[in-house]
């Protein structure tokens, strides 16, 4: 299974650009072989736009979705993305998981990071949903939640394979440590592959630190993107091949139950 | 505070010459300004010498803890160290807890590791317990037990600033996340610092990967040893230094309650 990120450098504001950006490095996955992309955090919108966010949310059945469900499945890839998802009176920071078969999964974000989020958002319900995604059990997570070991560990347990992690990590050296180390132990503690796509560059509020990144059950990071700029990046994935690391370490299966 | 960690090269099976050698690190680690030091796994005994190690497990009160909390007390420097236990029919796989002021708490390992662990320990209680050494509250894990975020995260919330992991790592590549980025997550994930103190070089049954580590709560490596060889190593550790990494990632303060 070929897996890819797309590190994204989005337009402020501009949903038709973004939809546009977004189907163009599906098709670009596509043609390099891959089965699943990640795309950023509020990918649609941008991250940074503040109260327009509000503005710019929309059902998940509404046209940002729709859009990318069809993409989904002409291109032949399954595509898991941040959007602005509007439910009634709250606005949820959500990904959508959609199939080449007609899947259309959304994820709400439960772990809300600082004043910026928590002033637009709703969290989600903390509910360890896996989704089938063709030959693959994936979970979805986004951003600050992959950072808590617990809800990683809720979705592998819950059978997932991969976890897709949409991100809009700002470039600060207090969080040097997530796309260098917390994701990579992530993968390791669970004996799953995870794969963290990021914004890079700045827009109206945040600049980005980019260094999107796959990593292995192993906990190799198998594909990296650079610091700054939009890059696609991609990692063949063989659950066979990490055999030896799942049977020495073996956390699942040792977890104590009444832990 | 001035934290260590004492990587050892055991004698299989000679009690009192692995006393000396620890009694001799602490007074080392002490005249280095050390408050606090870290000794490997089962180091009264040395780690591979499988059935042995239930003729030579001592009672909590047996001399193997007195020869140690006198030490502790004597030279003024907390001791945290690995030692067979027995009570009643069951013999555990512990770690002391020794104060200068007299405390005497002993651990127990929850999470064994493999068959070899198995066939002689029992597992001890899933308990996070605190104590407190001087002016710092501390937690205790063995070995495997501290690549269960789980495990870290209770003993952090149940107040903990520093977790003291004597460890029996053996020298393999499937398990060389654990010295080089578990430990360091673990810390930074709970934003407090963790003591990693590994064996080095061979005993009768395994090679060890040495490595042992000082993370802090930014999840830096202040101090590292060796692959092998013994190795004496020391951090300095000021929580008010944390307090941007603390409020940038304040995930004990966000953790949801219904996590």
């Amino acid at each position: 299974m070929r897996l890819a990120a797309y590190q994204m450098v989005a337009r402020p504001g501009d949903v038709a650009g973004n939809l546009a950006a977004i189907v163009d490095a599906a098709e670009r996955a596509k043609v390099a072989g891959a089965d699943l992309i990640v795309i950023p955090e509020l990918a649609t919108t941008g991250y940074g736009i503040g109260a327009e966010l509000l503005k710019l949310a929309e059902p998940a059945d509404g046209p940002q979705v729709q859009a990318i469900g069809a993409a989904a499945s002409r291109i032949g890839i399954t595509i898991a993305v941040g959007f602005a998802e509007r439910d009634g009176g709250n606005v949820y920071n959500s990904a959508l998981l959609a199939t080449p078969a007609g899947g259309r999964h959304v994820y709400r974000k439960c772990q809300l990071y600082g004043d910026y989020e928590r002033q637009i958002f709703a969290p989600g319900p903390v509910a360890p949903t896996v989704f089938e995604a063709g030959n693959v059990r994936v979970g979805m997570l986004i951003c600050f939640d992959v950072e808590f070991p617990e809800l990683v560990r809720r979705l592998a347990v819950a059978g997932a394979d991969v976890v897709l992690v949409p991100t809009a990590l700002p470039d600060d050296a207090v969080f040097r440590m997530i796309p260098e180390r917390v994701i990579s132990v992530r993968a390791f503690e669970n004996q799953i592959a995870v794969i963290y796509a990021n914004h890079a560059d700045t827009d109206p509020t945040f600049r980005f630190a980019g260094r999107s990144v796959i990593c292995l059950p192993d906990g190799s990071e198998a594909a990296r993107a650079p610091a700054s700029g939009e890059a696609l990046i991609f990692a063949d994935y063989e659950p066979a091949n990490f055999d030896a690391s799942r049977e020495a370490n073996h956390y699942l299966k040792a977890l104590r139950t009444d832990l």
